[in-house]
């Protein structure tokens, strides 16, 4: 597959979706930086309007429609984040017409938020599979353009800016750790990485119950779909997408997974210790400083928190677990 | 008393601090705007580097200090925000000596947070009165210089930079509602709100277990010290200023009083639906939104969220009490 992303793709696409998207500003982290011996910083993806990184790309891939494209309206299968980006995005070009599949476990947290917007909402499926099944069905019978939420360049471009801002507020970064589902943000880092500063090393962070990207690059193969155990990072399950798997090949340093049980601890520590509320998905970019895995002493680290739609009986429930018998500050005094 | 804060001085202020500062990007609340029928807006000033507003009192006080003031050293007493921001005010400004003042009852959140800083930290006395007085006889004794929270018009100052911020961002605000404690913060937005649209108004809003505030503005004189009951806002117990009641008396619109059941039902309400971790005394800015208590019908308000440092016991507390069978945007679909 030829798919390929320019630099000046990434420029022109920070250009266009930067009114309606935050720049989210790095934050240091005592507690992180203590624990690793790195300097660890935070990218608070889940600031966005939307509480994810997903309006980047949906930004960037909706805003270069062509009028007649705008018009045939749009279709998108999510498991919440994506959906909620395609919502924003549509709404900000103009309010164009957006039939969103969702399956029927999407968190609460994300089919709320997707509610406030004016975008006809198709619960169905168990699935994020079976509801992009019934998207590309729906998509056929209608004429509307199917979004991909990471196997699009365009989206992809969008999700870089995330990179462009990371290094150029912190030059000095030798690490990214990035969250990695389909692949669009990994995929999109990674390029800018290589073209700013090919010292600065990318490492993909993957739930252990859905290691596609994983698989993928050791087999040379994109697996997408995949089918995947049932996970807490509901936004990271699944495939990894064909244009990501071209576009990072040899540009991803290292792909790294956490259990299930590194997930509820780094949302639990990122709350105790940042008052951040961050869902698993974007929690999981912590996970290798909090359990080892990763030698980064002395490096300056960037962690991307992709997003924050959290669901708060979860976050209640890993309080509950955690809260008042385990607290890791106090441990390490 | 003859307080007196110039709008030259305010914008001296910002000039100075804004370096090292986060001027916070005004969040619109979906939530907040369809129960109150408002357009609501959150200044989230737990987003600040100390995760609290107070940084930018100390930064505009201990940044106007002389060489021979800054080598007197510091003293401040804090229940904990204040502390975090002298700590970081004295890092910023060269490294200057600081001995804080906390109660023994400080919460671990902020102890945990201010031990980051290279400051000499006494736990003395079980109030923050207590602490206070500790903090003045050390002054005396060293010929430090002991920073108040807010009683003192630089630091005043520095918090009407928030004030700046909301009217610069959102010209269109009819009305903010700030939490109160012993004024600095309310006295310094009131000033701004003064001098660029009188139309703007400011509403204080108080815990009823130490309504300081409300009760000296109804007799006409400042109650500091207040005898206080026990309160979850930690952060606005205790008496309201001298100089912040000089400086708002005729600029302050209104007082309202939130009860320790509504700043837990507001504490829930920003997690539950912004993902915010917000502590009491910051979480009270939406209580009159929730309770109805103000009429705010039609009218663009902004919501001032002081600080997040919220004991993560706490929330785990209000998460098991609220979480599960109290769904509020479930109850208004």
């Amino acid at each position: 597959m030829a798919a390929v992303l320019d630099m000046r793709n990434v420029l022109a696409a920070w250009q266009l979706i930067r009114p309606y998207t935050r720049h989210t500003r790095l934050i240091y982290s005592h507690y992180l930086s203590r624990v690793s011996g790195a300097d660890v910083w935070l990218k608070p993806e889940n600031q966005q309007p939307t509480g994810s990184f997903k309006i980047r790309g949906a930004l960037n891939k909706l805003g270069r429609f062509t009028d007649e494209e705008k018009a045939q309206g749009i279709v998108a299968a999510s498991a919440g984040n994506h959906a909620l980006g395609v919502a924003y995005a549509a709404q900000t070009w103009g309010g164009l017409r957006a039939d969103i599949f969702v399956p029927a476990t999407a968190p609460r947290a994300k089919l709320d938020k997707l509610r406030r917007f004016d975008v006809a909402l198709h619960q169905e499926g168990a699935t994020y599979d079976a509801a992009h099944q019934a998207a590309a069905a729906f998509a056929a019978q209608t004429g509307g353009i199917e979004v991909s939420a990471y196997d699009d360049v365009d989206v992809v471009a969008g999700q870089a800016t995330i990179g462009l801002e990371i290094l150029t507020d912190l030059p000095q970064t030798d690490m990214i750790l990035v969250p990695v589902g389909g692949g669009g943000m990994v995929a999109g880092i990674a390029t800018v990485a290589w073209a700013l500063n090919r010292a600065c090393q990318v490492v993909g962070v993957q739930p252990e119950a859905s290691p596609a990207a994983l698989f993928s690059l050791r087999d040379g193969v994109a697996y997408d779909p995949y089918d995947h155990e049932p996970t807490l990072a509901d936004g990271l399950a699944g495939g990894f997408g064909q244009v990501p798997f071209a576009l990072v090949r040899g540009k991803l340093d290292q792909v790294v997974l956490a259990s299930e049980a590194e997930l509820r601890q780094a949302i639990f520590t990122l709350l105790d210790q940042e008052q951040m509320v961050v869902e698993a998905s974007g929690a999981i970019a912590i996970a290798p400083l909090l359990n080892g895995s990763l030698d980064v002493a002395g490096k300056t680290v960037v962690c991307v928190l992709s997003g924050g739609n959290l669901e708060t009986a979860v976050l209640r429930d890993i309080l509950v677990e955690f809260g008042g018998k385990n607290w890791p500050s106090l441990m390490l005094k």
